[in-house]
C-alpha cells in the first residue's frame, strides 16, 4: 500500500475528528437523538437559512431554471438569474464587477492561483483562514506570513510593487477585525495589490450590511479584490468575487475553479439574491444582534476563561487545553446548548475554544440561558 | 501595478473567453434574446434537472432544514438529509463509505492533497480533467502524464507502491472510455492505488446508472478511489469521493476543501437523492439516450469531420482550427442549434470542437434537426 491511512497520532493527541451526528440544525435550534438543543455553534449570524423569502425565491427559480445549472459558467451555466444576482451585489457593495463561486474555498484558491507567479509575493495574516493559506501554499508566489492583526510587522516585509496583500474582514476563530485603514495605506504606499475575505463581516457589519470595509468608513474600490461567501450571514452556499471589470474578465480566463466548474445552481444563486435584498434592509437584525452580543460579554465577564475581544457575531471562549476544551462543550451540552469545540490545527496549539456564534434567530433568554449554563459548568 | 491583467496575448490568438448572455436552459432548450435554440452543450445528460420528483424533494428539504447547511460539515453542517444521500450512494455503487463535496473540481483538490506527499507519484492520463491536472501540479507529488489511454506507456512510466493512478471514466471532452480492467490489473501487479473520476459515465453507463466501472463488468472496490459529480446525469450540482470507510475517515480528518468549507445546502443534498433514486430505475432514458446516440452517429458519418470514438452521451466533432469551429458552431446558431464550441487550452491545440452533447430530454426529431443543420452547414 503506498498510503497509510491512520489516524493513530491524531487519535493520540485527542484531536482525530468525527462527524457530529446531527438530525437538523433549524435556525436557533438543533436536533440529535431526540433531543433538542440551542445552536450556538453555525453561522447563520441574520437567521436567514429559513427565511419565507429565501424559500421562496429557491422554489421559483427551481421551477424556471432547473435545480441545476448542469454546465459550467462559461459554457452554458450562466443564466439570467446569476446576472441578476451579480448586479444586486454590485450594487450593493459598489464594485463594478464580480463573479460567483460554488464555495469561498475555491473563490480563495481561483484568485490566488490566477493571479500570482513565482515572481510574486503573497503577505498574509498569520490567522488568514485555511483556504487562504492553502491557496497560499500551492502557489508558486512567495508566501509571507505577518503577526495577527500587527501591521508594523507587516510593512516590515512588505516589498514594492510585489504582489498581493491578503487579511480577513472578522477572523473566523476569533471574530475580531483587521485594521483596514492602516492595511489600505500600507498596500498604497508600497504598490501592492490588497485583497479582502470578508466572510464574516458580510451582512453583519456597516450600513445595509455591506461588511467590514464600510464599517470602517472606507470605499469598495479601497481593496483590489473584495471577497465574499454566501453561508455565513446570507443564509445559503457559495461565494462571489469582485473588483475591476478588467479584475474579472481576467479571472473568467485564467480562474481555472471557475470555468472548469459547474455553476452555482439557480435556486441557489435566487435565494442568494433573495437573502442580499433582505440584508439591505435588516437593521432590525442587526441591532437585535448587537444587542446580543453585548448582553453575551457583560454576562461572560467574570468566568475564568480568556473571551477574545470581538463585537461580531462570532465570540470565541479560549480555554487553551483541548480536552477541557471538550469536556467544557460536554458540560454545556448536558444543559441543552450547543457550541463549536474548536481545536488545532483550526486553531494555533494551546488556543482550544469555543467558538460560540450568536445569530439574529436568538431570543435574549437564549443568550441568558447560555451565559447562566457557562457559570454553572465552570 | 505589480499584476498584469490583461487579455491581450488571448485576444490575438483568438482565445479570450466571455460568457454568453443566455437567458436560461429549459430541459432541451435554450433562451438567448427572445430566441429559442435546442441545447447540444449542457451536461443534464438524463434531462433531470428540471424532474418534479428533484424539484419536490429540494423544496420539502428546504422547509424542513433550510436553504443552507450554514456551517462546515464538521462543525454543524452535517445533517440527516447529507447522511441519508451518503447511504443511498453506497448502497446503488457498493461502496463501503462517501463523503459530499460542494464541487467535484474541489473533491479532487482534496483527495489528491490529503494522500500525497512529496515522496509520492500521481499518474494521470494526458486529458484528464482539468480540476485533476491542476490538483496534480498542486501537490508536492512527482505527476506523471501518460498518453491517452496508451496502457502500455503507463506500464512503462509505473513504479512499485510510490502513489496514485488516476483516470477518467468518461473524457469530458472526448466521450470514450478508460479500459478499466487494464488499468485495475496494472495497479493490482504495480501495488499502486486506483482512482476514478466518473463525472460524465455515473448515471448514464451501467446498470441502474452505476457507471463505467459497471459497463466494463467491474465491482466498485477495483478502484481504491470513487469519484463521481451531482452536476451531470444527476441534474444539480456537488460531487462525493467513496471508497473504504478508512479512506473517508482520513479525508475527514485531512482533506482541506472539506473540512474548511461550507456543506452542501440540504435542498441541493434532497434533490440529488431523488435524482440517485429517478436515476436507477431510468434505464428507459438510458435506452431512449443510446438510441439517440446511434442516430446521431450514423447521421454524421459521411460529414468531413472527425467524429471521435464515444458510445456516450459526448459526441465531439473535432474542427481542428479555432476560428473554423466558432463558425461552424455561429452557423448552427443561425440554424436555432446551440452546440459548445471547445477551444485550447481546455482542449490540445489543433483539436478544437463542437461538444455535442446528447440528453435524454431531447426527441429524435431534435437529433434529426442537429444531423440535417451539420450537413447544410459543411
Ligand atoms: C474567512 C473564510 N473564508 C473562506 C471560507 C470558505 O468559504 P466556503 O465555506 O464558502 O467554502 C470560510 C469558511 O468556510 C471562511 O471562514
Ligand atoms: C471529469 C470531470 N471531473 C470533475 C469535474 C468538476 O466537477 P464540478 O463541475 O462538480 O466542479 C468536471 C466538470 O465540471 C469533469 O468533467
Amino acid at each position: 500500500m503506498p498510503f497509510n491511512l491512520s489516524l493513530a497520532e491524531r487519535e493520540g493527541a485527542g484531536l482525530k475528528r468525527t462527524l457530529p451526528v446531527i438530525e437538523r440544525v433549524d435556525g436557533r435550534r438543533l436536533y440529535v437523538d431526540g433531543e433538542q438543543y440551542l445552536n450556538f455553534a453555525g453561522n447563520d449570524y441574520l437567521g436567514l437559512s429559513r427565511a419565507p423569502e429565501l424559500l421562496a425565491a429557491a422554489e421559483q427559480a427551481a421551477r424556471h431554471y432547473g435545480v441545476g445549472a448542469v454546465a459550467s459558467p462559461l459554457v452554458v451555466g450562466h443564466q439570467a438569474i446569476h446576472r441578476e444576482l451579480e448586479a444586486e451585489l454590485c450594487d450593493w457593495l459598489g464594485l463594478e464587477a464580480v463573479m460567483l463561486f460554488s464555495s469561498g474555498f475555491s473563490a480563495n484558491q481561483a484568485v490566488i492561483k490566477a493571479l500570482l507567479g513565482k515572481e510574486h509575493s503573497l503577505w498574509q495574516d498569520r490567522l488568514n483562514h485555511a483556504s487562504l493559506q492553502e491557496a497560499g501554499l500551492l502557489s508558486p508566489a512567495r508566501m509571507v506570513r505577518f503577526g495577527h492583526n500587527d501591521m508594523n510587522a507587516l510593512e516590515a516585509k512588505l516589498k514594492p510593487a510585489a504582489g498581493l496583500i491578503v487579511s480577513e474582514g472578522v477572523f473566523s476563530m476569533d471574530g475580531d477585525t483587521a485594521p483596514w485603514p492602516e492595511l489600505v495605506r500600507l498596500a498604497r504606499v508600497s504598490n501592492n495589490w490588497l485583497m479582502i475575505d470578508d466572510a464574516h463581516g458580510l451582512g453583519v457589519l456597516g450600513r445595509e450590511g455591506r461588511g467590514t470595509l464600510n464599517e470602517q468608513g472606507l470605499a469598495p474600490n479601497s481593496v483590489n479584490i473584495f471577497m465574499g461567501t454566501f453561508g455565513k450571514a446570507l443564509g445559503v452556499s457559495g461565494a462571489f468575487v469582485g473588483g475591476s471589470r478588467a479584475l474579472v474578465e481576467y479571472l473568467h480566463n485564467f480562474g481555472r475553479s471557475y470555468i472548469y466548474s459547474t455553476h452555482l445552481p439557480p435556486p441557489q444563486a435566487a435565494a442568494v439574491l433573495a437573502g442580499v435584498r433582505l440584508v439591505r434592509q435588516a437593521d432590525d437584525r442587526r441591532a437585535h444582534l448587537r444587542d446580543l452580543v453585548a448582553r453575551f460579554r457583560a454576562g461572560v465577564a467574570g468566568l475564568p476563561l480568556q473571551l477574545l475581544p470581538s463585537a461580531t457575531a462570532i465570540q470565541p471562549l479560549v480555554v487553551g487545553e483541548e480536552t477541557a476544551t471538550l469536556k467544557l462543550a460536554d458540560a454545556l451540552k448536558q444543559q441543552g446548548l450547543w457550541t463549536g469545540a474548536i481545536r488545532p490545527p483550526t486553531v494555533p496549539k494551546g488556543s482550544a475554544r469555543l467558538r460560540i456564534t450568536l445569530s439574529a434567530a436568538h431570543t435574549r433568554a437564549d443568550v441568558q440561558r447560555l451565559i447562566d449554563a457557562l457559570h454553572s459548568a465552570l
